[in-house]
């Protein structure tokens, strides 16, 4: 196998407002797939396979990529054999179930490290991080493991909100989670706003997108603000030793 | 052992706004302990055990009830010598983790089928639903099984909140991510807004409190308000079938 340097565009979402499914991503979307005309689109986030596959056929056909749903065939063999793949989001838990199930971990970090353009939205990007640990869904089903694909080596939790300082509601804010999660995992969470991704590609990450970017958090330290267009490639170094799996 | 009929005290949350932790509930409170001057307090879901259970000891004692946490003895064994059980919010996988691992499952199911008085707040009552499937929470840590004690045979979700009309946030609603729970699972799910608890006792379980009530959610039918002061022992009657764990 031909190997590469992961080739990555990790979306905190599909949509921003105003605009239709995609379109905010569109140039990246493109830059990530180099050329490529074909992509196989990961619809198990979702309880509508086909509905889901015909809404991403329609925002990526108009640029000349077809779209085949890995659910229209052996998902396995459809992923080893994609010129790219895009998992889209949905319920993370469904998603990690269906993964799990399918067999489908050790096929996309394999095709991952020969250089194929991973693109993920939201629970596809949550999967892309070394588990789902991280991600704002509710449990719905109990996949086998939380362990996910670990594209990359840290932790990001997509869809990031701002405390809202006028709320009375007594359930956690977002950074409260992540501070929870920091208390029994040692490895940055970085959080994406929505608008922003994460692009990797020759070894490096950079945040960026269309609006006020991240907020990084990591254990026994303040949270670090990182607007769009940073280089984000020394969280890698802030990893420490966590358990990915359970 | 004495049988006797389930005496719950579900709450949705541990502070209304502008009052002391508990303040709000402080009448149900002492109505499910009925005269019994002290309970065991089950801390797991926060990390420091010593803080919280201090916190419980400060609201609980002016009332007359002695305080002692389950992590200053064998667990197990205080809980099944204790006159009532109190199981704390903050984190439900860390909860449920420790549930498991401490073997709590067998012994608060067997204390609660002879009568023994059982309290719960957020991730609490969360855990008297058969499984951790309606949290809000990050899973931060992975437990053995999402299974939980089903001292109701429904689920619950605690801090309900109703849709925001004016967010642009892309995240799912608090009623989008409770009906991708049941195109999974065939069992109600009684969203409490905050301020909101449910009590059962002699079989009869009603939605009480100082708030707008609840929301009921069941597969098939348009969701349904429930205001505070409702019988909604109606709900056991429509619980499908369902696995728990997994």
């Amino acid at each position: 196998m031909p190997q590469g340097q992961p080739n990555l565009l990790l979306l905190s979402n599909s949509t921003a407002p105003g605009r239709a499914y995609l379109e905010h991503a569109r140039d990246a979307i493109l830059q990530v797939l180099d050329g490529r005309r074909s992509l196989v689109f990961v619809p198990f986030a979702l309880a509508d396979h086909d509905g889901y596959t015909d809404a991403v056929r329609r925002a990526l056909e108009p640029l000349g990529v077809a779209v085949r749903g890995a659910h229209e065939g052996t998902p396995r063999d459809l992923v080893a054999d994609a010129e790219a793949v895009f998992v889209g989001g949905g319920n993370t838990f469904r998603l990690v179930k269906a993964i799990h199930d399918l067999g489908l971990l050790d096929v996309v970090r394999a095709r991952v490290a020969e250089g194929m353009p991973y693109l993920g939205s939201s629970a596809g990007t949550n999967v892309a991080t070394p588990t789902l640990r991280t991600t704002n869904d509710m449990p719905i089903v109990a996949p086998p493991s939380f362990e996910t694909f670990g594209l990359v080596p840290f932790q990001i939790n997509p869809h990031y909100l701002d405390p809202d300082p006028s709320s009375t509601h007594q359930g956690e804010t977002r950074e409260e989670r992540i501070t929870q999660f920091l208390e029994e995992n040692d490895v940055p969470v970085l959080g994406m706003r929505e608008g922003t991704w994460l692009r990797v590609s020759d070894g490096v990450m950079r945040l960026d997108g269309v609006s006020a970017g991240g907020r990084v958090f990591c254990r026994g330290s303040e949270p670090v603000e990182v607007p769009s267009g940073t280089d984000v490639t020394w969280l890698v170094e802030r990893v420490g030793s966590f358990d990915v799996g359970g």
